[in-house]
């Protein structure tokens, strides 16, 4: 994401790793076209995207009540990411300043620069939790391609790596988009992570022979009571980390909890065209293996109850599940 | 599969559902690269083509000994099949009959008219466990394409169907190969059976919600203690079943019992080349996705525990745990 006030500009993540191609965010229309086909992605990401595009619309000369309407159109395009929802309160609430739009800018900026400094915690508070020599398993893409910092899963794994730890890591391809197998794999050779790719049906085996000492995943919201959403397969692992009593953590900034969702059943889960299943497209080509005739079903997202996780490391602190009793935990690290 | 006595011809299952088109099978070399490239797939199937090549290969000229190498031949193309080795263990003894090649050719046949009426037996044993409208999770291909007959999971299913069941099935895709998303799915709609695809790791989550009430597997060899190997994923849904409490089937005929396999870790696991992971190819084209310089790991089966298992559907009975104390269990049906 580049942003110099005047332009806006996304890596359009549907061509990595064959190709880097930036596209200019001129109105919401286009920056809903990247969101709905995960051209940008991640929950950090379209939050922070959506705010500075606000900002740039608002120095461009919308009024707050233009604006207003913008926001609205932006809420749609992933129901599931409450980081949206939450950057785009925050836009909204300062084009009720009298310093508009200087404060909707500023504020943008904020969020910008917030995120940076969010990931930095978490990377610092998860790879504590690493110890020398460890295999480690990730889910979907939580690198710098997800949030405008590090990233929440993807930088605490990388930060343990520049640690020294000698860590490993398993890559879930992460089916249908390929997120893991596309992007986390592109970003493990941009770090010099030693990893694997596989597909996601192979993590149990691999748990079962002892070849994952630890899980972390990202989120696209986490309700009040710990149960989170995140890209779908994240319950399955924790399922099978359960079973096989490997820790399990989810990795978010504070801006992934919605306090006022009591628990998971209430998190809308987006359902995705069934092309998806039936083949893979994206910068790489396109196949489709599937008859068309055949129905597929194609949640984005599932949803993992509190009881399967072990911590959730939030950048205000690693909470465990004694600590959900309190509430508002996540603001108690 | 096709044989007439004269020519024996494979129809290739890497180009389905986009094309048929039918492979005449000449000599060793031709089968094993078939079986090594998964133009012909399924325990119970590659067992007996294997037998079939022989026996043609038996009435072309070929004397025992020259039948016992290309046997030998054959064995090693798919090491996790116990069927292979059976069938040819079978071919090899009727070698030894004074009445060669005659011997050979007649033990070919029966060993495919029998693979026919095993298949039967399994469907009409497996269907009496499935109640109306019950929704049915299966992993990978396991119909007609994956033997001589009807199919081990797959033509339980199908039996289920008939008795108009109304049942619905749940068809995991099954990466990297993508039997389910290509041949289950093309079979389902042969058959007219209500389906939808799925990718692999969202049959968790439907699980969570209760769509899913039994599982049906195939199985490419089952150890004396009911441990079994299948396709990769299998022990993931074993595992996932055990924790949802829903009741987990193995389907496949005595041939896949090894009784000289003590149990699941004696039983050899396939490593498949990288590149299947860090892409899809076939009969509907060719995509890369993952950047070539990240490494992948490939295991075309995992082992699931018996303590997992519900029930094991032999053509011989359907056995509980409880059936396992005893020796040779398999026969007591």
């Amino acid at each position: 994401m580049r942003f110099d006030g005047d332009q806006f500009m996304l890596l359009d993540q549907t061509l990595l790793p064959h190709e880097e191609k930036w596209v200019n965010i001129t109105d919401s229309a286009r920056l809903i076209n990247c969101i709905e086909r995960l051209a940008i992605r991640g929950a950090p990401a379209i939050g922070i995207a959506s705010a500075l595009l606000l900002a740039l619309l608002a120095e461009r000369g919308l009024g707050p009540n233009q604006l207003a309407g913008e926001a609205q159109l932006l809420r749609r395009s992933r129901p599931t990411a409450i980081n949206l929802m939450y950057c785009i309160d925050r836009i909204v609430a300062a084009t009720k300043s009298s310093n508009y739009p200087a404060a909707v800018i500023t504020e943008a900026e904020r969020i910008f620069d917030e995120d940076i400094a969010l990931c930095k915690s978490m990377a610092q508070l998860g790879a504590e939790l690493i110890n020398k020599n460890e295999k480690i398993l990730t889910h979907c893409n939580t690198g710098a391609l997800a949030t405008a910092g590090s990233g929440t899963a993807m930088a605490v794994i990388d930060c343990a790596h520049r640690q020294g730890k000698n860590i490993f890591v398993w890559v879930d391809e992460t089916r249908p988009l390929l997120q893991g197998g596309r992007l986390t794999a592109w970003e493990c050779l941009q770090l010099g992570i030693p990893h694997s790719i596989i597909c996601d049906n192979a993590a149990a085996s691999l748990m079962a022979k002892g070849e994952i000492d630890r899980i972390f995943v990202g989120s696209d919201r986490i309700a009040a009571n710990g149960d989170f959403a995140n890209k779908i397969g994240t319950y399955s692992l924790a399922v099978l980390a359960h079973h096989h009593k490997i820790p399990f953590y989810v990795v978010a900034p504070y801006t992934t909890i919605d306090p006022f969702c009591p628990s998971g059943t209430h998190i809308p889960v987006e359902i995705r065209n069934e092309d998806e299943v039936r083949g893979a497209r994206g910068g790489f080509g396109s196949c489709t293996w599937s008859p068309s005739e055949s129905p597929a079903y194609n949640p984005a997202f599932d949803i993992t109850p509190a009881h399967l996780v072990s911590g959730w490391i939030i950048d205000t602190g690693v909470f465990t599940p004694d600590d959900l009793t309190q509430e508002e935990w996540w603001k108690k690290g």
